[in-house]
């Protein structure tokens, strides 16, 4: 295994996660020194010049030939054939981990190869990320409080998966592990239907006829309900592409709930109401307060004028 | 017309959204004097003893005949039978106003009353709000930079509405008229629907087999996604029921669009994914800046560290 202080570092994708990692490895010594390689030119250059890395490679091949640990940070639908490409590659690199959000995509990808091929190759899911984006963003201190995920397949190497977390752990993440099933299922239910949610609700009503007036009066329960329908929309249609089934399975149990609801709605059902509306607000209030108490992500306070507002 | 600084208010349900009526007015000088009645007994005490009122009437009747403005601020469903039996006070108050979220159901429950009842009644609702509740929580800026929707009625006398525009001016609000569908639609797709999609999503969650995991590893977006199912059941159950018919329609829309976007992920269909995606963001992006440019409710920073994360 490979001492971590004298690490080399590949990133493939220098934008803000890319970046963020390079900047934070190198803060933390965790890194020696920080190769990348992107498609886009401009990226490296800027990477180069405000040291977030150390060099460049020209390719795949010469960044794989010359790092111990390779991580991949491409977007959702760009990961799939780079990941294919790197784990053929021969190189130095001994581990070769990737950031993607949603996991079975790439993990039903690499089925193809052999499991030697496969043993190092360590799937893992930062649950980080920013408004902001590209390389020109990037920050050693993304990661710091926040969860990784990883989701190592029967075929991989212990050692890899031990050298992975040490990574995240280094950039001041707090690293589990979970099967791929499990991992797609609960993005899927807390982040890729919210998300969908939230476009749904934004699209129907700026097609709606009180448009106008919905927009002037809207205030800040419905700022933080749709938030989210702010994200780039090419990362979320490949996401929800990539995810396809678990995100079906989310949203078809979430329609059957609010099929509910609406039923108790136009039948005036008001004890029914009551006690789904109730059984959601218990729900949530303990997921804030074990939030608050296991300190992680505790950027985000809670109680806003907003809150509750009819 | 009385003078607005010569007027003795009446408050009707001495809560969070009454109590900081109360000490808006007074504070601002609108109000010489302001009564209240309640039929907790408590609450008057507590409004007395913080000198959020200036005295508290044993009845309604009492109130009536005491006030030159009243200002009924109960719970959405315990404010029709109210409302009608202030109508029919004769006493002094010769403009009665709400804050009902919900318009349609008390304006109709008016209807059963004669046009000269029905005349210094003006139907209003402030958009404010707090997750704290009480007359404990009264403050007397919770209106200001905030909207006041009113929406009088065919026979509402115009010096009426004159003084409850007044009256809602002078605690900093920005008024503006509405008919009574055109806002009980605005706030059903802006306010109450939202609330039932967030009760619905973390009910479904709640009972899914994941839920740990889904408490577990969910981050910031999905905290402001579901921040409004924290909201009392109670109040929610009473406006869903309230504002039935606005509501399913604001529902059965966004159950539209959420089908055809189930329909896009099922087929694979990426175009009208990020077509869709894209024109979401574009409606929200727009609101977002409006609002920041009319500078009402800019207390909630809209970029944060969640924000697009996938």
């Amino acid at each position: 295994m490979v001492a971590p202080a004298a690490c080399t570092v590949g990133i493939v994708g220098l934008g803000l996660i890319g970046g963020s990692v390079a900047r934070g490895l190198r803060q933390a010594g965790f890194a020696q020194r920080v190769v990348a390689w992107d498609r886009d030119a401009q990226a490296l250059e800027a990477g180069l010049q405000l040291q977030v890395i150390d060099a460049a490679a020209s390719d795949l091949s010469e960044l794989m030939a010359a790092v111990d640990i390779a991580i991949l940070a491409t977007p959702t639908l760009a990961s799939e054939p780079l990941l294919l490409a790197m784990l053929r590659q021969p190189g130095a690199a001994r581990v070769i981990s990737d950031v993607a959000s949603v996991k079975g995509s790439l993990c039903r990808a690499v089925a193809e190869l052999s499991p030697a091929q496969r043993a190092r190759y360590v799937p893992g899911h930062p649950i980080a990320g920013s408004e902001r984006s590209g390389v020109v963003a990037a920050r050693g201190d993304l990661f710091a409080a926040h969860r990784v995920i990883l989701t190592p397949l029967a075929d991989t190497d212990e050692a890899a998966v031990e050298q992975v977390a040490a990574l995240w752990s280094a950039l001041g993440a707090q690293v589990s592990h979970m099967s791929v099933e499990d991992h797609d299922a609960v993005l899927a239910a807390t982040s890729h239907l919210p998300h969908l949610l939230a476009y749904a609700l934004v699209d129907a009503l700026a097609n709606s006829s009180t448009r106008d007036d919905i927009f002037r009066y809207a205030a800040g329960g419905f700022r933080d309900f749709t938030r989210i329908a702010s994200s780039d929309p090419t990362m979320w249609r490949d996401i929800a592409l990539a995810n396809r089934d678990a995100l079906l399975v989310a949203l078809d149990g979430f329609t059957a709930h609010l099929a509910t609801l609406r039923r108790a709605v136009d039948e005036g059902d008001g004890a029914l109401l009551a006690q789904r509306f109730k059984a959601a607000k218990t729900a949530r209030d303990e997921f804030v307060s074990s939030r608050d108490g296991d300190r992680l992500n505790p950027a985000v306070p809670d109680s806003r004028d907003s809150d509750g507002m009819p």
